[in-house]
């Protein structure tokens, strides 16, 4: 039997960065992946895909040209599945050979076929009919999730899918309901609804969206229903009826009837750990399928990690990685550390949004006082340029010490702008350094700096009233 | 007679800028201002347009879209000189808008009409036949810069133009020769070239955009390339002859002759002073019109300041509106400051060109020692969805103590990227920053994490040699 300082489950972001972090720290590590292709859900039907489709959307429907040219353009006439997807597979492939070839380089050992657990150190690769054992000093579960599936629903792939049959879509439905407002389900509403799609999105919860700020949620509300997505929150689906030819009756809880050419599931995920027989390892998972860990992604069972989707929120490809190499580092004792707090959060919906810190509703409650500065795209050249009025950016500050506690930003390239502010808030900087530093002009960026402005004169006012005495003199290089 | 603290002559950013921050230091201030529009040549025929018009040529040019649907894939089938501006007029409108809005809001006096020095303290502002004098405590001449024409060459606006003529573009030629290959030669070569305009660009220099980084001017110069620029440097323009109909003859001085559709000369830009009749207040302008200035943009008369693109490099709207301010700031004894080794740089060519920091050569020359870490948008994910494999972004940093000395980005959005490195450049971050900080996933900002890896390695290579010895322990996180 051949025997590893460390067996990793799964090939998805926790599990590559896992696998490698520890050959870079010269143990002998294997990945056991069930699949043929590398990279899991991220890669295979995730990330990749939805984010390459998005990007697709945006060419090809002329919603990016329509707000610059009118509503009348449009890009191709009639968009099809076909374009949709061309990019898809090519930069799928590029990315499993960016895997295949980072793990080969590192000299790590790639057993194809499905783990399980023959005993806590020891676990089965069955690969059809040969199954192989291997012996592992530690293990790293990162197994992934699946799409879940409420009580009663049932999916036939062609007029009730998952994001899991987004690559075989097999055509564009004038109608589509998706089930779930949650992160995957809210991208792909909004993606459907750019390309003509009408949307409904419902949800069994009355609020979509939670982690994020309810200033941004909002106004991704009033901008979804432009885009003529109808949102039906604290409404819960009862049963999906099949119609004769086409089409699918969706039954809710109180009573409405909907017709819908096609549903997209998306009710939360389902960590992948059925066939992981668990309890020979002394290891049990929870109702969905996720196990429980430590601060340090160790579990009950203390030579066994988990990390990535599998363990919950907030299961991004992101945070799982950066997850695996914490495992890795901490199951060989080599010191590592990360400051989650400080992870930045990136939603890939029309429009995008992404923060990093923290909520002002959290703040509220632990009374730590925070005054905000917002900018919108509309006040800044590059909005106007892009024809994107409609982005905004807020910073969130301490009151006192003007400490940045969080940027939340929603619009074009918001999953990218949000990094100067993640710079920012890790080394230290406050308000200032956004008042203070010149931007490229005209760039996107410049929001940071009428946010900063924004929030300098709510601390003028404050102070003004305060002392009851004409205001301080305000801070050089105010200009607004 | 009206008399204010502050007199600014010119409405750009730079006069706009110290304007408004007089204001804010309760002085009483007029800005004179010639045209009819607000904001100088940055809205109204330089930044804004030129911006804006290379947004309407990535999206109508189909360039975005080429690179991800494949060579036949076209924008719109024929595009027009209206379509490139259809919304550049709406931009300007909104930007003076913003500009005189700010202006009044912060009791700034406008007074329209040509301004003149009739004294070291005493301005006339002429408007047609109307003559008005005011007095100035101090001054700041914020006029900037036009064209400037080599000598032998005349501008007919219909076949010869500048880029003072670019709204008002007749027609789409077929062939272009831009004369000058300094930022905006560059960026209107790239932008024409990118609509299928065969473009030749010439300049007398040897050497295209001294101030970037020469691997990125290589890859810019490959890119030109492969969009049909043909480049003719260490070529001067001796005359150009009128064709009948239609057409250019460029003649060169080494004999060449060249035939061309239409010639757009960018061969540096005068200082507007001519008019100021600066010797009434002491003062001259040099031969290409500008004002030399100390470190506080103080003139060589105490109570004169100058900014803007009138004192010359690096003439950027952003730097531009920086001096306005510390210029305002210094003349009332305001302490302010600014780290100019810190302003990033943006060249809007196509492909995007941003730095922030060091250029290698110079590094070089001062002998301090430095590495470099490179990533092509070809590693990372989002450089693959965007269809844009051809971007990079390189650190310099220092060889001992790892710290940032520069940042260079060509490729898509990167005069948004490079603000990332300029935080963590201004916040004393080094490299491992980088190597430790989560980002979102997929989008651009990764190639800084990518960049620190390939410097990391490239250390661990030379402490490995240097030691003899087993290379140390990797740092954790190091994945590549």
């Amino acid at each position: 039997m051949q025997s590893f300082d460390l067996v990793v489950i799964g090939s998805g972001p926790a599990g590559q960065r896992g696998a490698v972090q520890a050959a870079k720290l010269g143990k002998r590590v294997a990945i056991i992946e069930r699949r043929a292709d590398m990279g899991g859900v991220c890669i295979n039907s995730g990330t990749i895909p939805s984010k390459t489709l998005r990007e697709a959307v945006l060419d090809l429907s002329g919603l990016r040209q329509r707000s610059l040219y009118g509503v009348s353009h449009r890009g191709k006439e009639e968009v099809t599945v076909q374009d949709l997807f061309y990019r898809t597979q090519a930069v799928m492939t590029r990315e499993r050979e960016v895997v295949r070839a980072q793990l080969q380089r590192n000299g790590i050992k790639l057993l194809g076929g499905t783990g399980s657990f023959t005993g806590p150190h020891e676990l089965a690769v069955q690969d059809g009919d040969s199954v192989q054992k291997v012996q592992a000093e530690r293990v790293l579960i990162a197994v992934g999730t699946r799409p879940g599936l409420p009580a009663g629903l049932t999916v036939d792939h062609e007029r009730v899918l998952t994001s899991d049959d987004i690559l075989s879509l097999p055509r564009l439905p004038r109608t589509m309901t998706v089930v779930g407002a949650g992160i995957i389900g809210v991208e792909y509403a909004t993606i459907f609804a750019a390309l003509g799609v009408e949307v409904t999105l419902m949800d069994k919860r009355t609020e979509m969206l939670e982690m994020v700020d309810r200033e941004l949620v909002d106004a991704l509300t009033v901008q979804a229903r432009q885009m003529n997505v109808t949102l039906r929150l604290g409404e819960e689906v009862a049963k999906l009826e099949m119609g004769g030819a086409a089409g699918v009756i969706v039954g809710m809880k109180s009573g409405k009837r909907h017709a819908t050419d096609m549903v997209l599931v998306s009710a939360g995920r389902q960590g992948m750990t059925d066939g992981l027989a668990l309890d020979r390892a002394g290891l049990a998972a929870d109702d969905r399928g996720r196990i429980a860990v430590g601060p340090h992604y160790q579990t009950a069972v203390p030579h066994i990690y988990a990390a990535g989707d599998v363990i919950g929120f907030p299961a991004l490809a992101s945070t799982s990685a950066e997850q695996g190499r914490l495992a890795a580092c901490d199951m060989f004792g080599v010191p590592a550390h990360s400051v989650p707090e400080l992870f930045p959060f990136g939603i890939y919906a029309i429009p995008e949004i992404a923060w990093v810190g923290r909520h002002e509703a959290d703040l509220t409650r632990e009374g730590v006082p925070f005054e905000t500065g917002v900018a919108r795209y509309e006040e800044i050249a590059r909005g106007h340029i892009l024809g994107d009025p409609s982005g905004m950016l807020k910073l969130v500050f301490h009151l006192e010490t003007q400490k940045i506690l969080g940027v939340w930003v929603m619009g074009t390239q918001a999953t990218e702008l949000v990094h100067i502010g993640q710079a920012v808030m890790s080394l230290g900087g406050n308000l200032d350094y956004f008042v203070s530093t010149v931007f490229n002009y005209p760039t996107l960026a410049e929001c940071y700096k009428v946010a900063a402005l924004d929030g300098y004169n709510k601390l003028r006012d404050l102070s003004r009233v305060v002392n009851s005495q004409p205001a301080p003199a305000p801070v050089p290089g105010t200009t607004s």
